[in-house]
């Protein structure tokens, strides 16, 4: 490591524990360079890495300051995994959050989903329309499951992208990720199985091993480096594990990424016990650096991960198209899939693939990208200006989540209750969880186009914690 | 009863008992006025009647024969109800089945749907085209279940239609009837559980009762009577049954039709005994006589009965549009929707709903009853001419199924694997049961409009089932 590494790295450990708090100014240059011994240089460039790790945040003719996004949810807060699998009953919560959203007079930062005026939805209808008009009436038997062959053929081509050879035939067409996540799950496990999840993890997965009788280890998922392989490779062996459901690339709710290290050795390690993957990757495409992080799937020799995704919160809110590339189980989910909802709407199916050949997809991602990305910065300055500085997050690469951590004694669920009382909603952390942990944590999504509304509801959220303090 | 009435009747039950022969002339207007004693006029009051019932029909200057919809396809070759529930393993057989529906090579007489070019795609087309197009971009959050308020009031106006007054908040959209169907039943089951199902009964059901863990009673179903209700009450008072899933309209694959003393007596049952009714009415708008036969829902008062229905076999095939009434169950099922599979695709509700309210569905569904009424004209003609005289059947009132009677030492699985290589797909009994029953009867499809090719099939099926005798 060099000298500017070394210092940039000790500065970063003082700012995620906390000890310099956001706003603080950081020393100056002069400073430094006296107290470390080392030239003017070392501290710019440590200062510039600084920067680019979105720790500090220079202001012109100031100086240096501790930037929102650098605070740590520490991994103290995380739950320590779950001695024994055990049975779910988290959904009565879930609904009651999920529900809010749906109000049209509250403030969508508890969505799940991004904006719906960021997606080129005139274009799509274009596309749709062109392929409804041109339907083959046979298309209805023939493009059942697995699915219309042009779009699986175009969505194979994302993958080569990926650097990822994907065969055609173990695609399979589904009702969004949430369909292919389900079946993929249902593919692998039968009732009493134990699963291992994220903890925290997206609440669809807790839903799902709750409905499908199946038992949970929880495996913590640190917001900076991801999930916890040791404590995996742990459960692994204590355990009959008979999948694995984790989120790879801005994991919802934390934001974190698995570095291309710790996707490859999560691979190898799941090889090693045999036990499949179900990789939930719906937001892999919303990466704010130049490329698009690779899926654990890249790294799958075996045909044992299904990578799931969608155009969901990339393209095609609502349209409800996803897929998974199956690997060996194609054939079981093209069956579950064939036995649960027998297609997916044909006219979707080739409407999108016209979207995808025709609709400029790659232009409109960048674009989302750039939107979301402007989104992030605003809801940090929103943080900064309107929060209590002792709210604390970790600024991710990639999605429209903040994983908000709150002081020790505030109560999320509360918060979440209070909010709705003033026209915000937040999601409570205590739905991410199968015990219901991360009572001072909460998610905000920045997936919206910033707004006076959204400033305002910021504001309350400051007053509503300053209040709980 | 009537003099005619009773004549009728004891010829039909001489008919229908295989005494008579498809083919037979009936005995002379002169003959029976002697033999019984009664006058011509009752004769052939009687003969009209066994007309109307499809029993018989006149050629003209020829006097009348016996139709070849006439015999019975006897309660006997039916199983007996399984005396302990059992768990289920049909999913193979079923799908070895179903993937030769997809052989463009192959006349379709086993497949599930009818032909889709008896439908109006294109009008379809226009509705999708313009909901797309005048697509509000929060309605991807709005529509989400129960669904598109516009399309649940469409579908609430027919009910009504059918004297049922459907509050719009028990319709909950769902991706085509499957869905609808599986998730009535995770609503009121958990594995381990006792379902009732018909025997034979849509493999679909088999599926379902298989994939999610629990145990089948099977209620035997008369192609005449429909369901057997003393078998049934016998099985809520030995089993703890926690839902009924019974087809009470054109059963697939029998063809029976519950009469409305029979539904209602049904429902009055499964009140008694507090059990949930998950009812498959998905044929329920192919009626070949002036009315619809009202659904088992239209009596229900405790909110018992999950009426489930789709478009895909009346209207808009592949586009997956499917809905469930489900009484005191709305609730639940939206939430399972939301869990599974979050939504049915927002443009596709939208256009459905457009199209019932401006597309002319009424006009349709007449052409479309008229169609395949002249459909099972000619296929009943082709099986007069082509098959052997000993294959029976009852002529359905509704739908595009022939539920065939084959010889005893007939093997419908050999006869399905001879038809592939002939280029002919029928379905075969074991398939629609439990324990693989119905082994001489296959289940053919006269939902395609009459060509050459299937007639030429339907030749080629009489030389199978001739060479396999």
């Amino acid at each position: 490591m060099k000298r500017y590494q070394a210092l940039a790295d000790t500065m970063a450990a003082e700012i995620r524990a906390g000890r310099l708090p956001v706003g603080t100014r950081l020393p100056s240059v002069r400073h430094l360079t006296t107290q470390y011994g080392v030239g003017q240089s070392t501290v710019f460039r440590a200062y510039y890495l600084l920067e680019e790790w979105g720790l500090i945040r220079a202001r012109e003719r100031s100086g240096y300051f501790v930037a929102p996004g650098a605070k740590v949810a520490t991994q103290t807060a995380s739950p320590t995994p779950i001695a024994e699998p055990a049975a779910i009953d988290v959904s009565s919560l879930v609904f009651s959050v999920l529900d809010a959203v749906k109000r049209p007079d509250v403030v969508p930062l508890g969505s799940a989903f991004p904006s719906p005026t960021l997606f080129p939805l005139a274009r799509l209808a274009k596309s749709l329309a062109h392929a409804a008009r041109m339907l083959d009436p046979w298309s209805t038997v023939v493009d059942m499951p697995p699915g219309n062959e042009q779009l699986r053929r175009q969505i194979a081509l994302r993958y080569i992208g990926m650097g990822i050879a994907q065969p055609v035939e173990e695609l399979i067409v589904t009702n969004g990720a949430m369909e292919a996540l389900t079946l993929s799950l249902m593919a692998v496990t039968k009732p009493g199985d134990v699963v291992a999840i994220e903890s925290p993890c997206f609440y669809a997965a807790l839903q799902a091993v709750e409905h499908l009788g199946l038992r949970a280890v929880e495996i913590p998922v640190d917001p900076h480096a991801g999930l916890d392989l040791d404590v995996l490779a742990e459960a692994l062996v204590k355990h009959p594990v008979r999948a694995c459901w984790f989120m790879t690339n801005f994991q919802n709710p934390t934001g974190a990424t698995l570095s291309i290290e710790k996707k490859r050795a999560l691979v190898d390690l799941l090889a090693k016990h045999d036990v499949p993957l179900i990789e939930d990757d719906v937001y892999g495409e919303l990466h704010f650096a130049a490329d698009r992080p690779p899926p654990a799937k890249a790294f799958d020799t075996k045909g044992l991960v299904m990578h799931c995704a969608s155009l969901s919160k990339t393209l095609a809110p609502g349209y409800r198209l996803g897929w998974v590339a199956a690997g060996r189980f194609a054939d079981a989910i093209r069956r579950l899939k064939l036995m649960t909802s027998i297609s997916t709407s044909i006219p979707i199916q080739a409407g999108i693939a016209d979207y995808l050949q025709h609709g400029g997809f790659d232009k409109h991602l960048r674009k989302l990208r750039g939107a979301l990305l402007t989104q992030r910065g605003a809801m940090e300055q929103a943080i900064a200006r309107w929060l209590p500085p002792d709210v604390g997050f970790v600024q991710p690469d990639g999605g429209y989540f903040l994983w908000l951590q709150l002081p020790e004694h505030v109560d999320a669920m509360q918060l979440h209750r209070r909010g709705l009382e003033h026209g915000i909603n937040v999601t409570p952390g205590p739905i991410f969880s199968a015990r219901h942990a991360f009572g001072n944590y909460v998610r905000i999504n920045f997936g919206h186009p910033w707004s006076p509304q959204v400033e305002s509801a910021m504001k309350t959220l400051g007053e509503l914690l300053r209040a709980a303090s």
